[in-house]
């Protein structure tokens, strides 16, 4: 059986199937009326690069090294000049997958360092086509070069050079490139007979938002709209790839989020977060909550809604099973099998860690949600006009001074309050109740913690995508500066 | 071919299809899958009464009369001490209705007033079971009497005394009563092949929020949630009735709301505005903007989503063109006919005005959205813990006094900012020409308004529901105090 992984940047509140009013992702909400919809899903992280690695190793940003020391529950990822990247001592969904007889191929933004040893066919995949960081642009080359892109181990092109992306129009047709590569991908491993591994994790949501022509002006939501409305008539193009083929009811499909929408990029450039609280950057609602659907013909019961606390982890640990393997034994594994869910509608008790950088900010225990630390962003920050929460603002909860609860979390039940505005009250049983039971959990988690070596700490303008392998074929290779290495600044 | 209308109180986000996210609406979901989803369809008012007589006179209350002039900009209802009510002059579509045969019921909340002149049996119904007033209480019944609760002519009993909710348990099976009338009403009409015409106006998700025992603690939304369950689950049984008893290919449904979610009593008495602003009485997407189903198998094609703007008043002007009339030719009607959207997927181009009490405060023409006055509530109401916008505020749109912007209206586009928290530049080319276009809506608008006498002016604690008829049967009839009329107090 093979799997695929659409992992996408959008927030809860994109689908018509969770609620946008302009419904325009019929092939989505489609594949959720065939699948199963997961309403209570989260990332890893409320960053893209953390979250990426936490869904190939199975395993939260602190233990994989995808997190900083440079600052308190600060964000990071991998810009082109951050030196660390996915360490070699992880094990890699791809990698596992091998053993089992898998191709693996990524189509899009690996996003777990762009240096030669983090590439991501030393990694476990056999196949690449896209970026190692993400496609901001257009640079100038010379204090800063333009992103690659890469066909496998080598580059063949780079961002805004020869793959245009029109930032005043928005015109880039770099989604139907994304989407050929999956089609074509899919039909020589069903002509090979062979199981394999596609983690389609393309970036047309991601700002700076792009759709190609024949979408561009066609949503009633702008831009972004547009950039939805490509992608969800491509993930209809592959779903229907795989039933034409026949291999439909041997593929698990599961198509989520790495992170909520960018809601300071909105409206132009930025998703929604339905009815949750702020968007990317923070652990609120909005920030990790994802909109997720598990489609598996024949197996998934069509039209199945599942309450299942999961997260980008729990791919990891379902693809392993999926392939008749087990999850590696010598370490921690943040995700779950979430096999018996999707197949047999169990539900498995487990927590939701919400982390910004090395702090745990939050737990979610069944419907409650226990805050340790709050914080949006700081108030120099805001005042620039950087606001991960616009239009929204809870007293004591959306602070903009880093507030620790510690000894008195601030606790919401996400049933009745999904926004988060409404905390209970300190003195009430169910207060009492609740926290009891998540401290006991907290406690466990982090008895048992072992950080991994902190890898986005350090930055250095020569590490930069200047000459990345294939550059002399192409004429595309460019001198590096000094190096110079530096702290990276993480402000959120 | 009969026709329902199912009016609840419902917020958008409240039911799983238009992306609640504990999805606890399997029998509204289902109601939409086998029928048509409305996104952008409206109430005519942000609070119950107005809304209420706008549904049944298709026009808006500026024009029937039901909004106050002693504030500027004020909603105003039907509390039991109101002096005024539903205009003689006014034809009610039950009215009309029974000239085409159509036998009229209306279960649940009259809210048109109280008083003899304003019976729902004078104004077309056939028969009655509710209330006329919100089951606000327990009164005193010397102070303020419990609210009567009539069949048909006379009342049979009081809410509290006769028909029991449990303030603190949240307990009443009055919705079991509901679905009961509704059920043999149906099965009635059907033995005696006569068209009908049922108002389910049911209270249950109105504050005091309540449930019967078998639906108590079996949501994760509290007991706003249970209520909400017992809603979907009567919605439920009536379809099924009407598919059971062969009439369901003759009977156009209609599920919507008449106010926003009452954010003010969230989290435990007010449902969810989904990804939009603010909630009831306010005239912000949250306040205005309905969830709404039309259901009608063998004609409306399941699965449908119309993006028509309507509202309210066009459940008027549909149902009668369902009987085969014409609307009254002697009166503005400003609802239309919506059976082309729904059974030809037309598109009608008509603009939304929202209004509050006796001004006009925001315009909706396409997706484009202009704010001639903003306020949420004064900052005196605010002050003391009244917050119609909960963990929302949006600078200069939300304002606490009142902000006129006639001159330069604020402007939204709604499918990129369904929130309306990035007002467009008044300086852009877009602003300029969407705010001509709607510009020349309101002038033909205002200059074509024949405001109606206004009922909501003088309240009079003598006028309350001291002594209803059949109460002498009862031994409950109550003595009034001496008549002391007064203006009644708007605050918002």
């Amino acid at each position: 059986t093979s799997s695929g992984v659409f992992l996408l940047q959008m927030g809860w509140g994109d689908l018509g199937a969770f609620g946008e009013p302009s419904k325009e992702t019929p092939n989505l909400d489609q594949m959720a009326a065939e699948g199963m919809l997961f309403l209570d899903f989260y990332t890893a992280s409320p960053l893209c690069s953390p979250s990426r690695a936490a869904l190939l190793t199975g395993r939260l940003p602190v233990r994989n090294g995808f997190y900083t020391t440079n600052g308190h529950a600060r964000n990071a990822y991998t810009p082109q000049d951050i030196v660390g990247g996915i360490p070699d001592s992880e094990l890699l969904l791809p990698e596992l997958l091998k053993k089992a007889g898998y191709v693996n191929k990524i189509i899009g933004k690996w996003h777990l360092g762009h240096r030669p040893q983090f590439h991501p066919l030393r990694h476990g995949f056999d196949e690449w086509f896209g970026s190692p960081n993400c496609h901001f642009g257009p640079y100038d080359n010379r204090e800063r070069p333009n992103i690659p892109v890469y066909r496998d181990w080598e580059m063949i092109g780079r961002y805004y050079e020869d793959f245009k992306i029109d930032l005043k129009t928005g015109e880039a047709n770099l989604t139907q490139l994304y989407l050929q590569e999956a089609l074509d991908f899919i039909s020589k491993q069903q002509a090979s007979q062979q199981p394999f591994f596609l983690y389609w994790a393309i970036d047309a949501t991601h700002a700076p938002v792009y759709a190609s022509k024949q979408f561009l002006g066609t949503s009633q939501r702008g831009l972004y709209g547009d950039a939805v409305r490509e992608i969800d008539d491509s993930v209809g193009k592959i779903l229907s790839h795989l039933r034409q083929l026949g291999i439909s009811e041997n593929t698990l499909v599961f198509f989520t989020s790495d992170n909520g929408p960018a809601l300071i990029s909105a409206p132009r450039q930025g998703g929604s977060n339905g009815p949750f609280l702020c968007g990317k950057q923070t652990t609120f609602e909005g920030g990790m909550r994802e909109p997720a659907i598990a489609w598996w013909p024949g197996h998934v019961p069509a039209g199945g809604v599942s309450h299942q606390l999961g997260t980008v982890m729990d791919l990891f640990s379902t693809s392993l099973s999926l392939a008749g393997l087990q999850p590696p034994s010598d370490r921690q594994i943040d995700g779950i099998d979430l096999l018996p869910v999707i197949l047999q509608g169990k539900l498995i008790d487990r927590p939701i860690f919400y982390y910004r950088g090395n702090e745990l900010m939050a737990v979610r225990a069944g419907l409650y949600k226990a805050h340790y630390w709050t914080w949006s962003n700081s108030w120099e920050e805001h005042s620039k006009g950087i606001d991960f929460c616009p239009g929204q603002s809870v007293s004591g909860v959306t602070t903009h001074t880093q507030e620790e609860h510690t000894y008195l979390p601030l606790l919401f039940h996400l049933g009745r309050d999904p926004g988060e505005k409404f905390p209970l009250s300190f003195a009430s049983e169910e207060y009492q109740r609740a926290v009891e039971r998540i401290s006991g959990l907290v406690q466990q988690h982090k008895a048992t913690l072992v950080p991994g070596q902190p890898q986005l700490n350090v930055c250095d303008q020569a590490v930069m995508n200047w000459s990345p392998p294939g550059c002399e074929k192409l004429g595309k290779c460019l001198k590096a500066p000094e190096s110079d290495p530096k702290k990276c600044s993480w402000p959120h």
